[in-house]
């Protein structure tokens, strides 16, 4: 089940960038579950990874290598999440790194391991080393739907985005693949995201443009509040096409950063579509707050509420629900009579109560929508923001009683 | 459903508390939804109410009222909260203090009035009223499990707590009844719940009693971590028994104390075995942390994962969620090697990964238990704190879909 129907995705490949996919039986046979992709030498790499005290080891090995060298490969894995593995985790991970440096006759710090899958268990490092000299030779520069598959759990839908567009004379391609379906509510990076333009970006530069990127979209979804101890999302330049960007103030750095930030949110709202047991999909937009956070806060308390979540899962306007979790946000001095709560168009709670407008026809017209808005305005102020998420379904809770058997 | 078995209590009746209950049709036809209380002159009122800006008219009114004038009166309804209903819902309330008021010649301000049930629709206060001059002459002292029942909205089951007990040549007794089973995140109070005693308190004692004993008992327990606009927690001293209490530094007031506390505590555990759709009873212990609120930030951080809570209702020793949910609880520096986390008496994670003691079969024994205990001991203080809570299992998604309907 998925909001919505799956969206067929043209890819521009990207200059620099090759990706592979195989089936290692790291947890399931006849499953992709190994992606390799290969990063063209002179290529920058930025990365944001989980605030999850419990990070996984991957993270760990991906975070120093980064800062030691650029990248030359991310090797990511399915099945197994190689987290709260302890010092044995690290040392798993960079075993990987070692073989693979060996392999293509790089530094093991210009490899980043990636891993996803079930927490707490020793990741079958021999497997994923056994296939890597076979999943090198399948390495292409159109395999991204295959990469893309290669790099799903829970997902039901491989997640793909991509952008060609002008800037001046030269034509920049960004292209980039994403997995994430529970245990989402990303933290300054997001589950696991792979982001590739052949555009020319220093690495600082490169860095501001994935931050900025990554806080309107990734950083801007929950499914269920839970932060994942692998959360990554990266973002990659091979230079190997005809723009350069030099300087943030330019002309050519404002659109790079346009077209990235439309990459990040398709991939971001794919994940929340997608999510697990999903029948619906939230924009939650809290307008009018005194600050960012309060904002934040509003619309997040409204989120991940479970009372919330199970009314709209049931396509049931209880704007009541959607008030009280409005009241526990923890807004100080929040003048109750001022806020209005609207579904779509219409306009449910004006002056503390249900709106003289209101009809349980046109909210139900509203609810029974896959695609739903509410607008929350807290009329104190100029901060807005806006977060993604889904209802809570009996399915959500059939798929995660049932994850580890 | 609820965890198990239903416990038979045996009240004692509190000298100058007589109570009643009956079906007025506020939501539903031949349920009881209406209860009232009486409480004989000179007795002494407390209570805490909820924190949600949002706060329901009837607890607006009641925190008013409870200024003026000792209580003479609790009027309970069901089937309708009285809650996002603006101006109109302050007036409905009135007018069932009023018309109480002139059925018992009592004064306005002496009546407390309380809803609890769908938020957002308009008190049928009329029926209410008319419902009181039969309601009156029902009222009795041997009532409490009619008036436990009465105030149970999806609750499965009434809950009652009393305790009789000798302080030097004095018998004193506490009886109390609660109601709650979903939308529980109390906030310095809970749903419903009035707890009466027959020893002589003087109010500003009682309201340090009554925030004493919410603190540990009502205050530390979530079922979805939604906070209702409609908790209340009253606490009645009558005066009519033989013990009076005019120190709390005395004896008398340290055995009163743990007394009451032991009756909240029942009361309260009770809500969490009757939670809706709970299979499990868990009690989240958090201990050696810096502070009782980071103690606190991560017993509710695990107590309120969907995850964890999803794989508790599994059955299933899933730890990895439970240490993710930690790791995002915002502690800051937390050393992740020096944490342990035990599942009853088997633990399950030290040095950052499973214990090498652990086995599956331990662990799966212990979660197979109705009633778990999990402790986290964070090795960096003295703080400890305790949380209540239960799974969340597909019966919640179910009870909160329909819940409309």
């Amino acid at each position: 089940m998925a909001v919505g129907p799956e969206r067929s995705v043209k890819i521009a490949p990207i200059n620099g960038i090759r990706l592979a996919a195989a089936e290692s039986g790291i947890r399931y046979a006849e499953r992709l579950d190994l992606v390799l992709i290969e990063i063209a030498a002179g290529s920058t790499t930025a990365g944001v990874f989980t605030q999850n005290a419990f990070c996984a080891a991957p993270v760990t090995v991906a975070r120093r290598h980064l800062a030691e060298k650029p990248s030359r490969y991310f090797l990511i894995n399915t099945g197994n999440a190689n987290a709260g593995t302890g010092s044995d985790g690290d040392l798993a991970a960079l075993k990987c790194c070692d073989a693979l440096a060996e392999c293509t006759q790089t530094a093991s710090s210009e490899v980043l391991p990636f891993s996803t899958g079930v927490i707490g268990e020793r990741l079958p490092h021999s497997k994923i080393i056994d296939a890597l000299p076979a999943l090198q030779t399948k390495l292409a520069e159109d395999n991204w739907l295959l990469a893309a598959r290669g790099i799903m759990t829970t997902d039901t839908r491989p997640k793909l985005s991509s952008r060609c567009f002008q800037v001046g004379d030269c034509t920049v391609s960004i292209s980039g693949i994403a997995k994430g379906s529970g245990m989402i509510r990303p933290n300054m990076a997001t589950m696991l995201a792979y982001v590739f333009t052949d555009a020319e970006i220093e690495k600082p530069l490169l860095d501001t443009f994935l931050k900025s990127a990554t806080k309107n979209s990734f950083n801007r979804i929950t499914v269920d509040g839970d932060t994942s101890t692998n959360d990554s999302c990266m973002l990659v330049a091979t230079g190997k096409g005809a723009l350069k960007i030099g300087d943030l103030e330019s002309e050519a750095a404002t659109v790079f950063q346009r077209e990235l930030n439309s990459v990040f949110e398709q991939l971001a709202t794919d994940l929340i579509r997608d999510a697990e047991g999903a029948s619906k999909f939230m924009t939650i937009e809290v307008t009018a707050g005194a600050s960012e956070q309060e904002c934040l806060a509003v619309a997040y308390t409204v989120a991940e509420s479970p009372l919330v979540k199970t009314a709209f899962f049931a396509s049931d306007p209880n704007w009541g629900r959607i008030l009280a979790a409005i009241g526990r946000a923890g807004v100080e001095d929040l003048d109750i009579d001022a806020v209005t709560v609207s579904l779509g168009d219409t306009l449910l709670v004006s002056n503390g109560g249900v709106a003289a407008s209101y009809t349980e026809s046109a909210g139900q017209a509203e609810m029974d929508k896959e695609e739903i808005r509410v607008n929350i305005n807290l009329a104190r102020g100029q901060a807005s923001e806006r977060v993604w998420t889904c209802d809570l379904s009996s399915d959500y809770v059939r798929i995660n009683a049932d994850y580890r058997s």
